[in-house]
């Protein structure tokens, strides 16, 4: 076992404090990480405030981890010590379901094991997350970083990478393909970034206007103004895929008269109830509404892999360790683009 | 130019009628049709009511025609006077766009011309259906009825059947994988009847405890009650594909943690705003939920001549013309098992 500085929330109320946990010793197929950077997600914040109803105190969030190698179990040959490697949402699972034996341990049968308030077997009985100087997880879940990506800006994919990449596979987005990506936010900008580096003509729908240059630059081919009804309905019907990545109740029926038919809108950022659904643009067009959740192991290292050959990182501002309750004020008024990253090797001794 | 007897309805509040109707002259690609039977739709009541505000009166309902050819058009070399054959949902596209060139005119990008109350070239303007004693239709829109079937009970195949056929094709329905049929009326005894027939295991999912003994008599292998919340949680994540044929907005979410992952329900019951839907089940599952319409011609006479082979046709009442308001009452009470089919060749002169 060893210590590890971090910072905990312990109340719904309360502001992330330092704190310590013990991470287990490392077994033959762990690897023991020193975290360079871990990037803050809006699910952090659910769990500190408690949003959810299922936070177990104290908690240390952060599941977008980058950090070096600093011990390997005697089974983990294919690491060295020092290399980059990271961690994401989840930590561990079944391995003997249909999901795990298929690559798919986002969809694990008995429920993945989650890189913070998850039920753990270590002291302390549950996980905690990447704002610490330190973490052990079982080889499976440690992921390689490209050697040519800035460790801060790959954190991120960690999570908003690897929510936007999948579905974009998954549903086969190439280029000839027109894709539409609803909402600029921290996995909007990623999918504007993976959907033209796939070779799809990339489409930002926003209600903002404002957003339309930073849409641009980000590699958008084009902005569409979903409040402006004439482009609307220019645009009926010449999508073949939408990436829906807003993180709050809203309309999502409105949208679906812009795909082709047979087309998927994926939500990938609004959890739970979510709209009135309507089903005429699905019965006249055979359209379908799907959902997403992050990736699996084997993807999300194809994911990196892909970052690392078209040198795809997340847009981010890095903050201390003892920025973050700053930092969670600023993401509640959407005041990022489009991520903070902790620097931990900065922040925590 | 022939006339043709038939019923209509002159008004939103008034009974369909004895009426006449004029037919146009067969073209050299036109099939003019003696008509036997025509299946009674839902549809059917809500355009003679004016319940979507876009009936043109006075309106002859009907799109489930079977009859025998009585005249061919010169160009028509693949069909015989007296042959049997049949008329769905529509009777024209636009034969350009990219949904009629892969045979979907279903989902034709300027609008398929529905069989009655659509846009015509014919005198009066309108297209009228097939409560009529003849009706005359493009080639390329008449189906072949496979000898063997029953003409009354084949009638219905041309909406329910397609339907509901189409989607279980479409979703690759087959043998090994669990089929959730969620209803019991027109469409899900036909949904029943296919997805046993394709060789899947066919649940029926349905709220009446009083529905299961048909259920079964039709093919189902099993009956899951949906009020019964401990069967419910047992079969949840075993199913492969869900047909939602509920004719009225439900709670369609409520459903989605049924399927596997992966999965897809397919709504084609109820048209328009539906229900909350809540995207969890989505998410937590990339399950989708879709839409159907009808299905395209080519997909009509492969299941024309599935139904032959399978000796497949609709549980039907037969009545005659005359009582066709009585009908309407009766089906607005859910009271027929499970098709009205109107015996046009008995009831009109």
């Amino acid at each position: 076992m060893t210590t590890a500085s971090c910072f905990a929330a312990h109340a719904s109320d309360s502001p992330l404090v330092p704190h310590q946990v013990t991470r287990r010793a490392p077994g033959a197929n762990d690897v023991h990480i020193d975290i360079e950077f871990c990037g803050v997600c809006h699910t952090d914040i659910h769990y500190a405030h408690n949003d959810w109803g299922r936070t177990v105190y104290p908690i240390v969030p952060g599941h977008e981890i980058v950090g070096t190698v600093r011990a390997l179990g005697s089974s983990v040959k294919d690491l060295h010590i020092g290399q980059r490697v990271a961690v994401g949402c989840f930590v561990d699972s079944c391995h003997h379901c249909s999901s795990c034996d298929n690559d798919m341990e986002q969809y694990c049968l008995s429920g993945f094991t989650p890189t913070y308030n998850g039920s753990s077997a270590d002291e302390g009985g549950v996980t905690y997350g990447g704002y610490s100087k330190n973490i052990v997880v079982d080889r499976h879940f440690v992921l390689k970083v490209p050697e040519n990506l800035d460790p801060a800006g790959a954190a991120p994919l960690l999570c908003a990478g690897i929510t936007t990449y999948s579905p974009l596979k998954h549903w086969g987005v190439k280029a000839g393909m027109t894709v539409g990506v609803i909402g600029l936010g921290g996995l909007g900008h990623m999918g504007i970034k993976f959907a033209r580096a796939m070779g799809a003509r990339t489409v930002m729908i926003t209600n903002s206007a404002h957003k339309a240059a930073d849409a641009k630059r980000l590699g958008a081919d084009d902005v569409l103004l979903f409040t402006d009804q004439a482009a609307v309905a220019k645009q009926a019907g010449q999508f073949d895929f939408l990436l829906n990545t807003i993180p709050s109740p809203h309309d999502v029926t409105s949208y679906m008269n812009l795909l082709k038919i047979d087309g998927t809108m994926c939500i990938v950022g609004s959890i739970g109830p979510t709209s009135e659904l309507n089903s005429r643009p699905l019965i006249f067009g055979r359209r379908s509404i799907a959902g997403s959740l992050v990736g699996g192991i084997k993807e999300t290292q194809e994911m990196l892999d892909f970052c690392g050959q078209h040198q795809i990182v997340s847009d981010i501002e890095i903050i201390k360790m003892q920025d973050i309750n700053h930092a969670y004020e600023r993401m509640q008024a959407s005041d990022v683009k489009y991520r903070f990253v902790i620097d931990i090797g900065q922040s925590l001794s």
